[in-house]
């Protein structure tokens, strides 16, 4: 795939570039998406009216037509976007480990980009804004792929982000690239010369196929399949108040709860379910399938011995995303926080908290429940990884070997 | 896989061993090791009976022979290793990152087992004790695959690990387990329900096969193509005695370097040619194939016109594992440094350093020439990943979009 190639070799120049001239082009890009917005909701309208009669027989849901749709709230929003992201510490670069193994041999840890990044989303053309701010910052190239229903839209986001950084001198040009179909999907798949990570963001469909079908790492979730344990002593106010944030502020989010887990002997378990019922949440007592997730205001629910068995529960069905328990017990609190295997395990707080803005990442890449390199909400530093940089003056490993020399390890401040 | 299963089962209860009943279990090993030495000496003879005449005919190298071999000294490494490694910091549990995202609202960033790995190595029988060593004490569960020549030394190994975790009370049973036949390894390739990821130790071909055949996460190296680079202005000792160390001192290492590029205006290339004659090395001039690894005293040599011609060279033929620049020019060596995109980037320094106890680990699982997760020789912390532990009290999100909260995102000292 040559756009692969071609992003490999920008990578290697992006990766060396400084924060001065990575921020002066995202600056570059607030500016020209400023000053293009109207070329840009004129795409989008394209889109709009191409979309609407697919909204009418139903081929698309209201909800991806309204992801899809740009108004000068989402515009405002993006081009802010781009502007914090500038103002975000620069990753790359950072030393994580100073040692000096012996005299005048120095070892070095330090962050850098990760290279090319696979984008594949859904309907969401800010991703494309977003996104691109992430990897300048990271110094990595990415492409991307979006979804057809808004590719004029993405067409004319991505041609104005690029005639912007085309005026940053120095500024590799594949940094940050685009693709169309579904056969250039499965070429990215396949390009694991040249891709180094591929991140997902979409249903679990999209995800579950790219997994299958890639040998290039993935990161992304495919569920949220979130839990409420309600222990014994749970204080019921705080119950009733956080399952409902939970399962309606946004039941479509991926980090509202599915399944609620009450303890036998929790007190107030009618009152509780009456005023889940109240809230508008349909319950399903004893569903066919654990591991479902309703993205409506539809809540499964089990009635459970003890803890441990709400823990088994959770980790045998759960999709490792985000848990929480609602006790005043802190024994219980610390076991299930401990044993619970997901990327989020909260003490009576809302699943909902599960954010990379909510944590203070200041951006987010989206949430992993991966078991390596990142999990939960990923930020900048998920598209980093690190070099040994070892620094000597004609240093050989034979004098280690023959006990000439040996080494003494010596953490330096950094 | 029953197996993989019961040892995911495990795996959340190692989780939670405490530091001092994993380091309890481990000075137990080392007991039992020291006093099982016969037997394992005896079924160590029995695989080196079997393996003898399939050395006589070629069927297995002499290295294999011998890193098949345990002898009192590979005896006492090992159990010394075992040791080291009690000594080594708990790498589960750090707090990485302690936020208060607003009053009472407590983010915290832990670090925690991955869950289980499956190690797949080839015949070093020490291998089973170092890798078991490091599981127990990141609090992971192991599935381990062992070279089948190794079969009996490997068995008994195994049988004393765990005979010696059975006395520590409430130590899972199945966290350490063993598979013996390719039919095995074909079923842990596909467990990626139970399988977080996969750790190769062995040559090309047999870590090529397994990142072709599994979705699960692999973490190690195929290819070790290191190189250096002569730049113009090296010191001609320097560079010679750089040269002779990584490329004679242990050939076959992944370590060792294999290809020798000398920019054109270098003034002493005849002096050193002939003294890496001398020391053994036979040199090619353009062989057709830039990426072997030779793993013998061959090294391949080009002349190039300047520095970038070298890194660009090594980015394209190399394997991302070590590259060396040999030079006087610090400007040079930073560039070489920030642009050669492999694990390890040296100035002055001979490739073979490339080592978890040389830089001070303590112990090693591997290097990996990933991009994600570990890069470069790993360590215990490679073995880890982290959660993130929130608690509030009573905490909604529906609070914080209204406008009636919102965060103030307060980094706390750790």
């Amino acid at each position: 795939m040559q756009i692969a190639a071609k992003a490999k070799e920008a990578s290697r120049k992006t990766a060396t570039l400084t924060t001065e001239l990575k921020n002066l082009a995202l600056w570059q890009i607030a500016d020209e998406l400023e000053q293009n917005k109207s070329l840009i909701f004129e795409a989008n309208q394209k889109d709009l009216t191409t979309a609407k009669p697919l909204l009418e027989t139903g081929d698309i849901t209201k909800s991806v037509f309204n992801r899809l749709k740009l108004d000068e709230n989402k515009m405002r929003d993006m081009i802010h976007g781009v502007k914090d992201v500038a103002d975000l510490a620069d990753p790359v670069g950072k030393v994580l480990l100073k040692r000096e193994l012996d005299n005048g041999l120095l070892l070095q840890k330090v962050s850098c980009p990760i290279g090319v990044i696979g984008i594949i989303f859904e309907a969401r053309p800010d991703v494309i804004v977003q996104i691109s701010s992430l990897a300048i910052k990271s110094a990595n190239a990415v492409i991307l792929k979006g979804g057809k229903e808004a590719v004029n839209t993405n067409k004319t986001l991505l041609s104005v982000i690029n005639s912007a950084l085309q005026k940053i001198d120095g500024f590799p040009a594949a940094t940050i690239q685009q693709v169309f179909t579904r056969d250039d999907v499965n070429d990215m798949l396949k390009c694991d010369r040249h891709i180094d990570l591929i991140i997902p963001r979409g249903g679990n469909r999209l995800v579950q196929f790219i997994k299958e079908n890639t040998k290039i790492p993935v990161l992304g979730h495919a569920a949220g399949v979130c839990h409420i344990f309600i222990d014994e002593s749970a204080n019921p106010e705080m119950a009733t108040k956080i399952v409902i944030d939970a399962k309606t502020q946004y039941p479509s989010a991926c980090n509202a709860v599915e399944t609620l887990l009450i303890h036998k002997r929790f007190k107030e378990m009618e009152k509780l379910l009456t005023a889940l019922r109240s809230a508008g949440i349909t319950l399903i007592d004893n569903p066919g399938d654990w591991s479902f997730e309703y993205g409506d205001p539809t809540l499964a629910f089990k009635i459970v011995n003890d803890i441990d068995e709400a823990i088994e529960h959770i980790n045998r069905y759960g999709s490792g995303h985000t848990d929480a328990v609602v006790t005043e017990n802190a024994a219980n609190a610390d076991k299930f926080m401990n044993e619970v295997d997901s990327s989020g395990v909260y003490h009576n707080v809302s699943t909902r908290f599960a954010d990379g803005f909510r944590y203070g990442f200041g951006a987010e890449v989206g949430i992993s429940t991966n078991k390596t390199h990142a999990r939960g909400p990923v930020g900048l530093e998920g598209l980093t990884i690190y070099k040994y940089k070892l620094i000597g003056n004609g240093h050989i490993v034979a004098e280690y070997m023959d006990g000439t020399k040996s080494f003494h390890h010596r953490d330096l401040k950094i």
